[in-house]
Order: C-alpha cells, then structure tokens, then sequence
C-alpha cells in the first residue's frame, strides 16, 4: 500500500462544487489502494479578506496574532474537505498544522520548519481514515501557531512527504504543470514531462510561478519526487525529481521571465578593499534583497557597481545608497526602474558553449540590447529593457525549438 | 491588582468599530489598574456563515469537523481583538480556548469543561498583557477541538473566572442587564440592579435569553459574581450573584415567557403502575425532552395524561405516542401546538401564598385560561394559549409592579 500526499491549492478549492471535486480526486486515490495524506491551502480569496480584515484595524497587525488569523483559512477549508469525504462515505479526519506535527521557529509569517512529527498523522492513517492536514502553517516549541509564509503549503506537503516517507508528493493547482515559458505569454508553451530539481529550482527563482523553490529544495534535499499537475484536468503533469534519464541532459527546460526588476548603478566608485560591504551591508540591514551584482572592470582604479532589486525596493534603496555613494567619493548614483529579465534554463549550460552564443545572438537578431548578464550551472540570465520582455521571451522560445519539447 | 474576566458578544464584535470599541473598553478596564482576561465570541454572523458553508457540502457534518470550523470564528474575532489592543499600545496577546486551558470531553458540539489550566493565561498575565480568549471552545485530551454549545462563551467567562479566582466576571451584551421582563414586549420592563443564582436560572430556563443557564450554574457553583451589561452603554448592568440582601427576599424578580410550547394529552389511560415510564421512556430514546407533566386524578382506575414539549418536537413525538396509546388501550391522543407559557420569578414564591393567588387572579381577570400550572420554589408557570403570552406578560408585569423594580 502507497502513501500518496497531495495538496491542493486554494483556486481548487474556492467554492462548494471545486470542493467536491477535488473530494473525487482524493476518494479515487484511496479506491486506488494508496494511504491518502491532503494538504489544503485555503479557500479562493479567503487569506486576502483576512488580510484585509487585520489592515482595517491597524496598520502594523502584530506579527503573531496575524499568524493566527491566516491560519484560520486552512483550517476551515480542511474540516469542509474532511465533512465532504465523510458524506461520500470515507473515513476522514482534519488537522492542524499543529496536529500534524509541524514544529517550526517563531519567526512569524516566515517561519522555517524545524522538524515534522508525524505521529498522529500515522494514528489516524492506520485507522484508514485519510488525513487532511491544513497547509501553511505550523507551531512553536511553546504552541503558538505560525505561518510558513509564499509557498508555505506546497512546503507542507513535502515536508509531510519527507517526514512520513511517502512514495510521492502530488501538487495540485490550476495549471497544467511547468511550462518551458509562462503559457499566458507563449501560446506554443508546452507541458515538461519531468525537469530536475535544480531546473526547477532556477525556473521558481527566475519566474515561474507554479511552484515556491523553498519546496522545491525541501524535496531535493529528502529525494521526494514531485508530481505538479491540474486539479482540474487528468492531464499527466510534470514530474520534478533527482533522477532525470540521460536523454534530458544538455537540454534546455524552459525560458523564465520577471518583470520585477530595477537596476542602480554607483558610478565612478574607488576599487579598494571594503568597498563592495559598505554599500550592501546597509542594505542589507534595510531588508532589501540585492538580486544581480555586476562590477566592471576597473581602469584607474575607478569602476562601476551595478546591481538589481525588485522594483517595490528601488525608492528605499535609492535613499540608502545616495549618502553611501557621497561617503565614498563616487562619481553618481542612477537607477532604471524600466527593466525585466529573461532566463533561458536547462541542464549543462556552461559546459556547452553553444547555448550562451544562441541566447545572445537570439536578442541580438531581435534588437534586444543586454544590459547585464549572469548565469549559473544551469541557467543564462540576460537583464533587458521590460517593454522587451515578451518578445524575448517568444524569441527564445522559438530558437531552443521548446514548442517540440517534452 | 484586581483580575477581570470580561466577555463580549457576537453583536458587539460585528465589525472593525464595534471591535475598536471594544477595544477601548478592555483599555478602561486595564487603566484602572486591574489585571484583564477578555472571552469573545466569533463576529456578527460569523458562526451562520461557517454552519451554512458545511451545510452546502452536506447534510450531516461529522460532529468533530463542524466543532473545528466553528472554532475558527473566535479565533478570528480574538486576533483582531488583540491586534487593535496593541495598535492602541496596550501589551496583548490571543490565545484559543486549548492555549488557555479549557479542558473538555469529546460530546462535540455540547462539550461539558471537564476543568481550567490556566498557566498559559497566568504567564502572559505575569508579563502585564491583556489576555483575550476564543470563547464558545474547548480541547479534549487528544489535544482535539470542541465547542461548547449554545451558551458556549459565557459558560467560558465564568469557567475561567473560577479558574484564576477572578474578582469579577462581566458579560457584556447587546442589552442593559436582565430585565424585569422582555424588553421588546413589555416597554416598562426594567434593568434589574441584582438578582440571586436560582432566580436568574429560572429566568434563563423560563424565557430570558440573555444569559444560558449552564454559565449561572457554573457561576453559583463557584460563587463567581457575574454582571451582566450593556458595551454600547455605560449602564450599570445586573449582577448575579449569591449574597443577594435581604430585602430583595421574597420579592417577584421578573416574567419569562415562552412561545416554544406544545401540549399532548393522552386521553383514558388506565391508571396502572408502569404506566408513566411505558409512554416516556421512548420519548426519551427518541431525544425528544418532555417539560411540564401533569396526570389528573384517577377516575374508576381511569385518567388523563398531558405533557409539553418544544414545537419541532410536536409531530416526532406523536409517532412516538400513538402506538403505545394503542397497546395501552387509552381512548384518544390529542395534541395542541398553539401555546405559550408564562413565569412568575421571585424568592420565596411557594412559602409567599399571596404569589400563587395574585397570579391566578390576574390572569382569571384578563379572561385567560390556565391550561396547566408548574411550580418550583422560585417559579410559578402558567401555559397558556400562544396569543394571549403578550397580554399574559403586561398583566403580570402591571399586578407585581415590576415598573418600579430595581
């Protein structure tokens, strides 16, 4: 007998009758003979009335009772899926976060998991009831409840995965797996078949939506294979794992997009030691999230500093840079808010020369100008002009021939 | 440093400025220097929303699941709570009736608090926050939610009021107190200023919804004084309480009345031991309560049998009845749901003669006909026809003078 978990994502849950069908889903798993464990997020635009709730009485909600609020949402779309499995006949039980075994730290609304206890859970499954876990959520050492903050249920579902041992960890949600690019933008988009954890991992970082990377490194740390498919459609999906065939190597796995980036660039900075830390120390401390950093090279020991930030944080990083770039004799300090990046994915990128060439020359024949480029293993980013995006993306698409792909 | 436990209603949480101003009245009560625990119940129509959620996916919702998705409603309502507290500057901090030591059985829905654990309460006291309580719950020893039942976030209040030995317990309401009689009938009706534990009983059992009868139970159990006022008015509200003076002694407190009231009568039942026990221990087995019971005098070993029970309980009960009226060989199974019943309320009601007679007499004079009468020590109930509870209630509100009661 397998043990199967599942989650299902709050779109697939928004109402009564999706309810029900994802109830259909989980009851043909069981008939199937597998152990069924369900992790729920919470029903459609639930969390965002709530947040809305909290902001109509103050404007800083404390972290901890906010906490507690969100996590209201899972629960109750777990005792209404747990109800709706018991009217069709099978035996199932709803737990908390805290119930499940979910220890995590206090850091609220971003809280890490410490550990999983899945002791009550493997109770209520040797009882053969299924077991539907609320996601998002967890408790601290003292049973104060917690969020896991973006992409905190599919994190509960691998995590329950890793800490019970199960054969699989399936991701339900509206789409109908990954994509080589974002389907709302490449018509031609296709569905993988499987991508390795690294890949994903690139493609969540660098765009795509589907699935949180957190998850995606929680799986790849235990070995969890992880099915992403449509709550909706029987459509196969894609299956995110360590063991992708030979034949999928040196291939590229899709083109990702963002267009949530601003650039500041400190010019005419002096190229000594302790330069680099006293800029992104500061902002560091701000809370800003430095993506790209690109310095050139130095001629009379002057040089640039170029770095990206997400567009939200420009304003705030302008304004802890400016006095910094005055303290260190720099020559000015500019920012572009108008960009976005382009991400072409796959494995064996820097040992096979030719993808880079490809790349680069595709935005080239387009009329795309580059304006800072970083790469990885396996990923080739290019920073480019945001009203460009698209057409890149459709470029690259086209020229890594993904509408074939499999 | 006085400890108050404080308990506010659905109605007085409806939205985010009835939640502010309770919040102001929780920030009063902490400014004058007393140690502050707050029970609240789910907002408005929270509870209505989240029963009708269940009902739309099915007609029997396990009793386990609906307990943990009503839950959530004073979750919710205490966050916010907390939260506006501490936009405001006050230290506060929410805990779930489990947090907060609420230890109950496993009777989901109509859970009994089998005892209080109030450390967690009385650490966050110690750190000088407001504690505010999810009322209307519970947790059993498996660590399971339940609620409580109707009554549930009073019975809370008073629980833990008993368990930190409070100074003071207040519930606070959409009303003034409890009144000489109901206020939307009888325009004179008065806010009584005290009341003793069994009358105040008898009014919540007889009528007076304000309080349930389990939370003044547990209240002269614990002789835990309770007042009942207003949060919209700074009213001085009724109290509850044991060592109510003597001259408030044999003294009518106020009328209930009860439209909820059905008659059947077993028509010639032989007058046999065994009898009574052959016609009510099915109705019992069935869940149907039966209230006032009155067997005529026997003639020739024959004689009338005739009980109340609640109106939705009329039609169920005659399917009960009328077989065994048949194997018992009574005549005839008659039953009327057009009535009402009407309660005088006072200490000293059976050893105060003058009572009974004026109450009699008053009703006799309006031309009303006493179908059945019940006593207690406290109480004298007429039922009567349904149409004529209103003009029953100003009568006897006029006859006892309760217009110039305080």
């Amino acid at each position: 007998m397998s043990l199967i978990v599942q989650k299902y994502g709050g779109s697939s849950l928004a109402d009564a009758k999706k309810i029900k069908n994802v109830a259909y889903r989980v009851a043909a798993t069981s008939d199937a003979g597998n152990r069924v464990v369900v992790v729920v997020s919470a029903m459609g635009d639930t969390t965002d009335e709530l947040v809305e709730l909290a902001y109509s009485l103050t404007d800083q909600p404390p972290a901890r009772e906010f906490d507690i609020l969100l996590s209201t949402g899972e629960i109750v779309s777990s005792t209404l899926l747990a109800m709706t499995l018991e009217a069709m006949g099978y035996a199932a039980i709803s737990l908390s976060g805290a119930q499940a075994g979910i220890k995590t730290d206090s850091a609220y609304s971003r809280a890490r998991i410490l550990g999983v206890n899945p002791k009550r859970i493997e109770k209520e499954l040797d009882k053969d009831r299924i077991v539907i876990v609320a996601g998002f959520q967890g408790v601290t050492e003292d049973m104060d409840t917690t969020t896991l903050g973006r992409g905190g249920s599919d994190t509960t579902a691998v995590a329950l995965a890793a800490g019970l041992k199960a054969e699989a960890c399936h991701i339900y949600t509206d789409v109908e797996g990954i994509y080589t690019a974002d389907p709302h933008l490449v018509t031609g988009a296709q569905s993988l078949a499987e991508i390795g954890y690294e890949e994903m991992l690139e493609l969540a970082t660098y765009g795509a939506k589907v699935m949180h990377p957190r998850a995606v490194e929680l799986g790849e740390l235990f070995n969890i294979p992880i099915l992403v498919a449509s709550s909706f459609k029987n459509s196969p999906g894609t299956l995110i794992h360590g063991g992708v065939s030979m034949e999928v190597r040196n291939k590229v796995s899709g083109i990702a997009h963002d267009l949530n980036v601003a650039k500041i660039t400190v010019v005419g900075v002096p190229d000594r030691p302790g330069i680099a830390s006293s800029i992104f120390e500061p902002l560091a401390e701000a809370g800003i999230s430095v993506d790209t950093i690109v310095q050139n090279a130095s001629i009379k020991n002057i040089t640039d500093l170029t770095f990206t930030v997400a567009k939200g944080d420009l304003s705030r990083a302008m304004e802890v840079i400016r006095p910094i770039a005055e303290s260190i004799d720099a020559l000015q300090c500019a920012s572009d808010s108008k960009l976005g990046k382009v991400s072409v994915i796959g494995t064996g990128m820097l040992n096979t020369p030719g993808f880079a060439a490809k790349m680069f020359s595709t935005l080239s024949r387009e009329g795309i100008n580059i304006q800072l480029i970083t790469t990885s293993e396996i990923r080739i980013t290019c920073i480019i002009d945001e009203a460009k995006v698209g057409e890149a993306v459709h470029a690259l698409h086209r020229a890594f021939e993904l509408e074939q792909a499999k």
